[in-house]
């Protein structure tokens, strides 16, 4: 069997852009197996007082810097800074949710992401919502019925419960067995570990 | 003339352990200089409300097992957790830069931290302090009361105000012309930039 990690995220995350756009390439590129799974970071770090940026303008420029830097390594557009923190969280969650049920959840995300850091459109709102679900082939109409299914946000719940309990606080986070690894930066790190046990510097 | 980047650091940082033992192997391969800033980091984050880890078990949880992890594909000793916050910053830190004037302040720097993270004790306290001096051909008596002058104490504020200025808000942090890159796990990242005036992987 693969060995295989946990890609825990937030569609809401600034850094998760970075993640999004190369862990399928990366974790093929090195025979890994990759579980997408949103929930909910806002709850947990609202939980947590983890006030990530607010009050520390130097930090939030750092961040948006460094993004379109690594960005440009990694050979992505990345016009930041990004409308944020997005408005339409919890709908855009939602909508993840139920496309990992019905098979466009990872097509939905992507087309997400790219309409934010490409287009400056918020995920969970028009006109990206629309679009990114017309994209994968989804009626909009149909899916914002669907998602508000009481089902589908008690499964957003426990998905952010699941999380919660493995020590997850920031998105995105990459489990391996027990092991937890947080951030972009730590990506390469956690397939390091699904195949070596280990953190070595990846071929 | 070679490029180069600024470290800025500060000694009770955790992270800073990472690039304090890599940065001169990895400078040197690259052919980059590297001029060694001691700061108040402490001073900035009070200023900013920046309570990185109060409150926050989990990631406070995963920094300990991230350094660890990281400390072993360097090949470095990392007995984690270590006391945190240190108690003596302060005083570490004009000890360290009185040894910048003197030509001692790296090796010194360099010591407090092995013995931080290998032994167990805090920087800026003994037996740390007495034996980080004496092992980098330091008399502590003669130091101590040479880093009480109220000049080491304002040079030491200028460098804080210095790195204030420069958008700095964490340790360690690297500046190449005026772009910033903030943590160990930007190293490589500064140094790319000082060397191509972008962000690469490095060979």
């Amino acid at each position: 069997m693969k060995p295989a990690i946990d890609f825990w995220y937030s569609l809401g995350s600034t850094y998760t852009y970075l993640s999004v756009m190369r862990i399928e390439a990366l974790a093929d590129r090195h025979d890994v197996t990759v579980n997408w799974r949103p929930f909910s970071v806002r709850r947990i770090m609202q939980e947590m007082d983890n006030r990530f940026l607010a009050g520390k303008p130097e930090k939030y420029a750092h961040m948006w810097r460094d993004i379109a830097r690594r960005a440009a390594m990694y050979g992505m557009k990345a016009n930041v800074p990004v409308p944020h923190p997005i408005k339409q969280f919890e709908r855009a969650h939602l909508v993840a949710t139920l496309g990992m049920h019905e098979g466009w959840g990872i097509a939905f995300t992507k087309a997400s992401f790219r309409r934010w850091f490409v287009d400056g459109q918020e995920p969970g709102a028009d006109p990206s919502l629309g679009d990114s679900l017309r994209e994968v082939g989804q009626d909009p109409d149909r899916v914002l019925a669907a998602s508000a299914d009481p089902a589908i946000a008690a499964e957003l719940d426990a998905a952010t419960t699941n999380a919660r309990g493995l020590g997850i606080f920031g998105s995105p986070s990459f489990m391996v067995g027990g092991e937890l690894f947080w951030g972009d930066d730590r990506l390469e790190d956690a397939i390091a570990w699904a195949k070596f046990g280990e953190v070595r510097r990846l071929a």
